[in-house]
């Protein structure tokens, strides 16, 4: 089986970290009292390497799978919406299709792993097999089909940057099941327990709930993988469009391209990358905070805080999408405010 | 003295309210799975009265005071900031203009009370006087003075809405000192502690921020403002930029034009204009949550729940401007998804 290089991921530049720290308190504003902004337009610039850019070309992609996990009665929601919501995002519909729209960023979706047949265009076709098995009573998926769409997701990123020149992207999915296969994920990953970090998904009532936290448990003892072998987590646990969205974060952070973080699945996916390497969290950012509990301890893992606090549980990169006006505007900040000097305006008393 | 009427600023309606919780519920989404937002749109259709309706008019006002208290050294920053700050407004240097050009908003700046002569247009000059009283001495201003602000606020607003018809308004402010006033504000009209209302403003050190709490108890003690008459709270201890905002806020009320809440000092306006008609606050929406602890005072006391984390404490209208794209989004949202029957996807499992 051919394995994974990541040697061509490099942590960020200190001196243009340090160069951008030192514009921004040159900045006409009182030093730090942009908080968070600050933070966002040092990495920005680190990743641009010069202020002679502008966040043009966005785009936010979706990547959809289902999940064998669904059979033990875990979703709210039936097995065939995750088929659905694909033709609901092409077709502009759903939320992730709206906010696209509205905010200017392209929109691109990807079959993973659903079941049924293959979608037309424009749906990529990156289908390894019709849904993960159920990882109650097997593994989710082999190690090879596990890398297949890693691999996938790296090399969609590629072809798509080489003809729109991204610069800005927020990764976002959908799949019926996926937030429990994410929870098993992150709690194999983080050696959290599966109760702190599993939530009610997309609408689960309190029976069901208990009954999602019991089939975790249950299957992670029965599954057992070793968290420190991220591809093991994933070919046990995980799933297709998991796995294709920790190729696209890994493939983000080789052509040094900003990426966004959505909600508990889009984090489990980046949680798995950062597994591989380290070095790649330095291209991600945080968005919101969503409702599920296991995000904030994958966000926590990965040093990055939320921005937008709004009670959000719906994915597809709803929440990552409506970061990118914040991370623009952070960008549009460092580059075009005035200095203390240019400005004529007196800085703090000494 | 001639007093305030607000017979003219009308509760929410119901109805409206019932009708796009209904739309939002047959929206292809898990029901409640837009957090915030689907609040936001709510109460936006309850506002707008339509979904004919897009947000196109957007605009960022910022209103300049200057303060006697700074004499007693409350503040970083030289009082002749404020004035220098108005000219970088306009010409394009400061964050909020940087904000206003990139979110797509009009800037409007006026000077409501800053030391010095009257600026050149496009600055809008509305001086009651040049900068406030010293509060720990004397009143800030007189009651005739503090309501000349107030209904120089309304007109402005009034008769730039009849000429550019605002869809979504963001209220931010610019005075050195003026932290101090809003605390003083927010202490006297929720019965909470100066300490526990107080925070460093634009970058005190530890000394001096305990020589502001200090300042601000004397000040109480001696002023002794009664929270429930807030015209008498905004003469004694606030400011005339303050004063201005609060008639913002209560004729944006009046006009049903939707209206960003800034940081500390846009939501002591805010919860002054609340104290004259509790109703305005429908109006009103939260952006993100300040630095300075007092601001989440205000936002548990008006009911709203701030939508960024960032750790920003630059005023300016900084905050409530990033909070533009998220209220649109939810209004886009609420207008244009698909609803789960015209899109044919399946609703949850009964």
């Amino acid at each position: 089986m051919e394995s994974l290089q990541f040697s061509a991921i490099h942590p960020l530049d200190e001196s243009l970290l340090c160069e951008a720290q030192s514009r921004l308190d040159q900045l006409t504003k009182p030093q730090g009292s942009l908080g968070e902004l600050e933070e966002i337009a040092k990495r920005l610039f680190a990743i641009y390497g010069s202020r002679q850019r502008e966040i043009r070309n966005k785009a936010i992609f979706v990547l959809a799978g289902d999940h064998g996990i669904v059979r033990e009665g875990v979703s709210a929601y039936p097995q065939e919406v995750t088929r659905q919501m694909l033709a609901n995002f092409v077709e502009g519909g759903a939320a992730i299709s709206v906010l696209a729209h509205s905010l200017g960023a392209r929109l691109f979706v990807a079959d993973f792993g659903v079941m049924g047949e293959r979608h037309p265009q424009p749906i990529a076709d990156k289908k390894v097999r019709q849904s993960t098995r159920n990882f109650l009573y097997e593994d989710a998926m082999t190690q090879e089909e596990a890398l297949r769409a890693i691999k996938q997701g790296m090399t969609w990123l590629e072809e798509l940057h080489q003809k729109h020149h991204f610069d800005l992207i927020a990764l976002g999915e959908m799949g019926i099941g996926n937030s429990t296969s994410s929870a098993a994920m992150i709690a194999a990953l983080t050696g959290e327990s599966i109760r702190s970090v599993t939530g009610r998904g997309t609408g689960l009532n309190p029976d069901l709930y208990e009954k999602k936290i019991s089939v975790l448990e249950q299957a992670l003892r029965a599954r057992n993988p070793r968290g420190e072998n991220p591809l093991e987590v994933l070919s046990k646990v995980g799933g297709y469009e998991i796995a294709g969205l920790a190729g696209l974060y890994l493939e983000a952070a080789r052509l040094k391209i900003p990426c966004i973080i959505d909600g508990l699945i889009s984090s489990a996916a980046a949680l798995c990358a950062w597994s591989f390497a380290p070095h790649a969290s330095h291209y991600f950012f945080a968005s919101h905070l969503s409702c599920e509990p296991g995000h904030k301890k994958v966000l926590d893992c990965l040093k990055l805080s939320p921005l937008i606090h709004a009670g959000m549980r719906l994915g597809e990169g709803s929440g990552a999408a409506l970061a990118f006006p914040i991370l623009e505007s952070a960008w549009n900040l460092f580059c075009n405010m005035a200095t203390f000097e240019s400005a004529g305006v007196s800085s703090k008393d000494k």
